[in-house]
């Protein structure tokens, strides 16, 4: 496949939706948006590597999909609204058409989930198949969320259950069968994430401190409450958790696996109480201390890219 | 080196420069910028990969430069003004500390050149060294340049001398060395390329249709012609090209150089005559004919990214 038919592979297959704040779209040297007036830009880049966030033997489609889940995730933690996407992707020599086309629909398919239009990209030659998403958003001017929002007594929360991704990549890197039904929930949230967009928006009527989940609460949390100049008291136990049994399937505590998960997706919230009423678990509260402090549990391990 | 600290050293050395319209840089999951009214927004990314678009032997001070210097030039193309980039980073394990903050230093100081702030990023795990650099810049509304923007009749011009980047990867990889005086245009043009953003916005005041020439004019030019349905009639003799005797130790005829030679980020532009007053070198014409039909050359050979 030479690099323009790769490209009109990939984009026969994703399907971009028109958008009409989209001048120019894929075809030029670069993309033309006519940005939303009143508004600020949010804008994040995030890179999805096979061998290092996802399996080959996943399938492409499931790629496709994480890629665009993990950068989207990003714009949901600054509680914007997408409007663009561009993939940069690389792509190994004999790459077979039909897993390009996998790929694509299933990058478009989550970007559509989303409403946001795939505007341009790159496609090169990589000893191993890469993605990078790089996603425009807009919020209301000053109205983003960031991870320095909150301060000594405000509550920590989560959005959703914690470790379930983890428990599916160690079940399936222990060769454990992606169709196994008790660990459907696992692999389905390690295969096909949910970027929480609707949950940031709401967010933004609240002063809050937020960061999504992508590296693990052991690594993200002292990392939110270092930009909010605080100490964390967590209590491990009221973290959600996967159930015992399932947890129990990949020889984890629950409560380990919450705590160390990463490519969780969920957003981390440190604000008011009255949060818990959005449908966020309560698990702890920033405090006066040693800025990235964590009490309450062992801040080591989780997700370190380079690692 | 942990993600973190691989993060902490490229911004040391990268020393992004702040700016007004910059409200958050790097460091929260996303990049926040206030737009500048009354503008649209021109978006790209290009990638530089190890192995594909450079050799760790080049230096890299010279990747990190080649990188941003690629993406920059798209924003040419399109007569935008940068403002912001993000990295994408891909990082073998054991990279050492040194080569990283060269390749910052590169980046970092080819991005100030173009008053482009580094808003952000990511870096990850890869087999080999690979920059994915996304750009944002900003024309006014309804004033970028495109490759549709001119019919038959229009002259096509380039911005200046095509070939000087092939003979120095000729010359490289032929083992030639960095420091022989007689290739040393030809390095430079390699190793250090000029995006041309001034020239790109002067073009603004004109109708034309722009490309920046990364894959040599023999493949850019074809879609140059398709897009403003046109064929192109070209006189190889008059293409800008290197000297005699600078093709001549790389073995090349200089028409051949300056046809097939890819990674030149001059522009291509076709456009009324007195487009020559820019400085731009006239080599033909587009006119009727088979959308992206080329006459007077052989439209084979040029650049393939997956070749």
């Amino acid at each position: 496949m030479r690099e323009d038919e790769a490209i009109d592979e990939l984009l026969d297959a994703a399907r971009p939706a028109a958008a009409a704040h989209v001048l120019r779209g894929p075809g030029d040297d670069a993309a033309a948006l006519r940005p939303p007036a009143g508004q600020d830009l949010v804008w994040t880049v995030d890179d999805c590597a096979e061998g290092v966030h996802f399996r080959a033997g996943w399938g492409w489609e499931q790629a496709g999909r994480r890629a665009a889940a993990a950068a989207l995730s990003d714009l949901a933690a600054c509680g914007a609204t997408p409007v663009g996407a561009l993939l940069a992707l690389s792509l190994p020599p004999g790459f077979a058409r039909e897993d390009l086309r996998a790929l694509g629909r299933g990058f478009g398919a989550k970007l559509a989930a989303s409403g946001c239009p795939l505007v341009g990209g790159n496609v090169t030659r990589g000893p191993r198949v890469r993605l990078s998403t790089s996603i425009l958003g807009a919020v209301p001017a000053g109205g983003g969320l960031w991870r320095d929002g909150a301060g000594p007594g405000a509550q920590l929360f989560v959005s959703g259950p914690l470790g379930l991704a983890r428990a599916g990549l160690l079940w399936l890197e222990g060769g454990g069968s992606p169709d196994e039904p008790a660990l459907a929930s696992a692999i389905q949230a390690l295969l096909d994430p949910t970027p929480r967009l609707e949950l940031g928006a709401l967010l933004r009527a609240h002063p809050c401190a937020v960061l999504d989940l992508s590296d693990g609460l052991a690594r993200d949390l002292p990392r939110l409450a270092k930009a909010c100049g605080c100490a964390a008291e967590v209590e491990l136990a009221r973290l959600p958790a996967p159930d015992a049994e399932l947890a129990m399937r990949v020889e984890q505590a629950p409560s380990s696996l919450a705590w160390l998960g990463g490519d969780d997706y969920e957003l981390l919230v440190a604000g008011p109480p009255e949060l818990a009423s959005l449908g966020l678990a309560p698990f702890g509260r920033l405090v006066a201390g040693p800025p990235g402090e964590v009490r309450g549990a062992d801040a080591r391990g989780g997700y370190d890219s380079l690692g």
